[in-house]
């Protein structure tokens, strides 16, 4: 059985990890991203390259998984953000 | 000794929480924030605040401390997209 603890921390990992989507859609609708921060985004997306890296070598599969999911939406935004600099 | 995994998994944590900074520093100096989705500040503040609950109940110091300063900047960001709108 999952204690209330781990509960907690699965809500709060699927809040931080699914938070990107709003933004996601808003720039993918607008392609405005003159208010958001490259450099953000861009230590971010290393940030999170790098809790894949501890996931997999710690083997942790939850920890993979919301990474990979993670760096799909951040990796979304910084090339919008990237583009939009052109 | 903290081990090699410690160290990736801390330099992550620092990059993702650390992130936020100069998206603090964009919105204080250009008071512009159309570009951001207040959906995603807001899950990503509610995220920020079970982490810091779930770093309390199991009593890590790490996680706690993240998750303040975390929420601090991310707070910040949210009263200004909040402010934009009015």
């Amino acid at each position: 059985m999952i204690d209330q603890n781990e509960i907690i921390g699965l809500i709060a990992a699927v809040c931080t990890t699914l938070a990107f989507i709003p933004q996601v859609i808003k720039v993918w609708k607008t392609k405005q991203t003159m208010d958001l921060s490259l450099r953000m985004y861009s230590i971010m997306f290393i940030g999170i390259l790098l809790w894949l890296v501890y996931g997999i070598r710690i083997d942790s599969l939850s920890i993979i998984l919301a990474n990979v999911v993670t760096a799909i939406l951040v990796g979304t935004i910084l090339v919008y953000i990237i583009k939009g600099k052109q």
